[in-house]
């Protein structure tokens, strides 16, 4: 039975356990010191188009947030996010244990605006009782699936320089990101028009891993440490560089992705052909359709996805996710059974 | 060139490998909530004869120290260990990092004793002005390749016991601390002689990862918790829990280990026939002898190894280590050329 | 011209200078360990009819706050409050500086039910993944003025209990929170619903200092070593012994309150008998009223009052308190004033 | 029967007391806003002729430090100072509480040099996997009574600047320190030599309250955000206001301060006199006779005073601690008593 409840279900893609097979015996420098890494660091430079960024390699997503928002913050600073926000919502508290307050927006989808961001920082005020706000966190696709197109996110980033906040990206789901339709940002943007963002490995064909983009140089000085205090400066770095050279190589990890929306399209429009209601119209790889419970019923005998909130007395909102290991055929099955609803 | 350097500088043992192969499209539960985990864990639980054991896996050794540590402390309880103690010299204040203080014991050897434990827990008093000692931390091997016998644990433990301490030993070496011939304890005994133990995998044939096994009961509750809390939930957990698989079928750690020691040994018994002098005594698979510049310029010609510390104006100590992946090869050729220092 | 902005523009009551200065040449060993602390303690312990409580003396409510949140909770342990909370918004972060998420929750007037609680609690979601709730803090008064009255107490602690949650008061306004008229408990009511609460000097008659009663013997162990850590434990300690002497010799403390709130209470009764819309209709001694911005001239010319927030085009919410040391004259003017407006 | 044992048994000096009761009836904003506390701070700088330092106030001596340091240093970095340095020893790990490990030196009498801290450094090893030392920290005068003369700090401040370090002067007990025979610094000299400093004023004439003098622009920025943060802005700043006028007018801080050093120095005249050892020879208030178990006998019968350590089997060094409360007949027993030992 196929399993749509996640996008890290499987392992990693088979280019990357190729390389990391063929690499497995050479000797390298510990520590993210070894020539993959910084080859892997080059590649990125040059898709993103931002040779003068500095990239890290984290394996795991939520370390990477609460290191960076702890390297860039003065003790007293928050973060400002939607409350949605991965952050704010799904890592316990890892960016409070840095010492920091997350300071929730309400946004809407999953996504909040450069005014609503002014109007959390008017209310916050200025002055020494209240959390001073240093970082707006945004995520690209959101927790919702849904996107920042370059409207939005030049007035967001516009908004944070008015008003002295670092704008921080978090790619966990980049590549989906990108790749949707309604998402008209190049990767050379997005570097363009944020402090620092993340570049997802996890969701996205790796085993693990988040690359670090730092383009502010005020960011910049002295991360090693960080990494390393924060406990997430891997061993075997190499194993980081490894996988992202193979996912750099020749695009792959945008090719990959743009498969992936491809396919969670084809079941959107399934969905919206059958009248199934959307919790939220997601362009990426997670869908929200609300389900009564007898649709419920007769999707249980043949895939697993993930209950979302019960949204009134006979139907609830589930979350389908696509990834690039799921099969054609598993697609083609779900569509089939959407249709039968 | 062959690099002695250290004893993580390859990938990971072919049989690991193999494993993470064979399961990589398997579609797994994230966070550690996989049958992998689970069966790695009982696998543990199994050869370490602890059969209550909780049983966690984590990436990387900061990290798992920092966790512990902060989850078993109350806020103005600090952890004593070994002045050359890996949290109080080699994480970069990770410990510090979570509001605990490391108490630092010089000890001997990087070893520290019950005797040296109790003054140290006098010396700090037993009022509120002073950092109350709650933890001992140790590692197996230590830092400087020694290891506690049964002997020096049971003493430890027993101290710890008296004065209300936590005994916490950090096994990122525990393959080879448990292999060395001077070593006289059974799997079954650690497990018997601390409130919680880890087994290292980074360093003993994994690409990363360490099992943290907690005994003590009172450690138990909501560590998972404090896993995500420091960011060191791993999502794809099943990665962990494949790897300790390998490592623990047919008790491979061990018989990876015996072989690392048993290489280790030749090297020694080379040093000694040629009458190096060794900085410490090491009989794991960290040797650490004294070189003249002369004798490290030939040294150089044919190997990489690690500069420990200026001892004289002619000579320096080095540290050699040998790991798994080292081939037999590389082991006589460095004999060889010992031989002729 | 009279300021009724904030109830701590004055130093003390005469009886507390009184005290200190009759104390001052004692010599007192320091930290709170002097017969001053202890006897204070003893009253407390009497008045509010909790022989068993530890009391410890602490400056400062802010540092109260925070250091008992971190004494009680485990660090991914989060603490729910009301939204308006001062602990979440008004301590710069002082909660997330030590590790630990404030979770608001909306509330009505500053308040927070049983119900509204139970709710949050399974919003959290019961897993690793979000902050785990260990606590639940409210004021008494509220920072709006409002107070719970038994009922409501009773609701709140019993679904405390119910969800093994720490119920801890936040009496920095404990006196008037005491004798509203609408709240029904005596003091030894409060020290029986709730695990903790403070009793607060600063508002209410002392230079400084708030009275921490930890009553559930859990929270009690090792407390001071937290008061040291936090940097909270005063080295002349016998200046809060003092002062809580003065305040609680023949109930000082609640006979000020009482006064306190029957001025409130007056300068009340001319707001409404005046037809003057109240922000929050309080029964302490911060009140909210609704004022044009012609009657905020007038007001201009006679007292200094806080702004409290812009309710429309025309008018704006201020603030006026009234403390011990407010003179009569100021509140018959200021009662004049407004039959005026 | 006098108590000798420390230098902050009683309370305030008359000329503090009567300050604080003139203005006790006065309103004035809260937080440190008011006019007294802005004379005191105008007073301080002209007082150390640094007209262009932040001047705050704070309640006590460790929070005061713990603000600072984690005010000053980035999340990876440590502060260095003597083993004996009251950070190292006697705040509870309120230092590490903020994050930060405090990196111990060795020291002489409670006094680090240059030479010191440059070797300290150079063992740290400038790597991301050790702590990066950020600031160098000594008291003056030190834990021990010993006192930094100008060329022992010209040599500190200088290898400070050399190795990009902020140098913090814990003046807890500056009054005496600078007013030793044996410390030429002028209060100007030493705003010239560090980045920071305090003028404690609980342990020379005041209820309580620590100036902190920030001369580093770096430093400066956000202050209050981190007092407010750290719980230690006190909600009636003006007390601490009050109490530095009083102390800061005609000198009265140093003159209090020269009268305690005359009655010290009359004190270990007469050790030295009777033939006494001292444990440490100091010039301040502080002094450390060893008493063999007779003396201390005889000692018991007419004083008291704190056991320091025992130096052999029979002798003990103890601490006798001189005041400005301190009256002069009961210095003139003591000499008298030390005369018959």
């Amino acid at each position: 039975m196929y399993n749509f409840s996640c996008d890290y279900l499987e392992g990693c893609h088979p280019a990357v356990l190729k390389a990391l097979t063929e690499t497995n015996l050479e000797q390298n420098p510990g520590y993210g010191m070894d020539p993959h890494c910084a080859h892997a660091a080059d590649m990125i430079r040059a898709t993103f188009k931002c040779p003068e960024a500095d990239v890290h390699f984290l394996v795991g997503g939520t370390q990477v947030n609460a290191t960076l928002i702890a390297s860039a913050l003065r003790p007293f600073e928050g973060v400002l996010c939607a409350a949605t926000g991965h952050i704010n919502v799904h890592e316990t508290g890892a960016v409070e244990a840095t010492g920091h307050k997350v300071l929730p927006i309400k946004g809407k989808d999953g996504r909040i605006s450069g005014t609503q961001v002014s109007v959390e920082v008017a209310l916050q005020g200025d002055n020494e009782h209240t959390v001073k706000p240093g970082m707006v966190y945004i995520s690209q696709s959101t927790e919702l699936g849904t996107v920042y197109d370059r409207a939005a996110l030049v007035d967001l980033y516009h908004t944070c320089q008015d008003l002295g906040l670092y704008l921080y990206i978090d790619g966990a789901r980049l590549g989906v990101g990108l790749q949707a339709e309604t998402c008209d940002l190049m990767p050379a943007d997005l570097a363009k028009l944020c402090d620092a963002f993340t570049i997802g490995g996890t969701k996205n064909g790796a085993l693990f891993g988040e690359a670090l983009v730092i383009l502010n140089p005020e960011l910049k000085k002295d991360f090693r440490y960080m990494m390393k205090r924060q406990g997430c400066m891997l061993a075997k770095g190499r194993l980081l560089g490894v996988q992202f050279e193979a996912l750099m190589e020749k695009d792959l990890y945008f090719t990959m992705a743009k498969k992936v929306v491809d396919q969670a399209m084809r079941v959107r429009d399934a969905l919206l052909k059958r009248g199934l209601p959307l919790l939220i119209d997601s362009p990426t790889n997670q869908l929200f359709p609300i389900l009564t419970d007898d649709q419920l019923e007769k999707m249980d005998e043949h895939f697993i996805y993930e209950t979302w909130e019960r949204v009134d007395e006979k139907s609830t909102a589930v979350r389908l996710c696509v990834s690039w290991a799921t099969p054609d055929e598993a697609v083609d099955q779900l569509i089939e059974l959407i249709g039968k609803l």
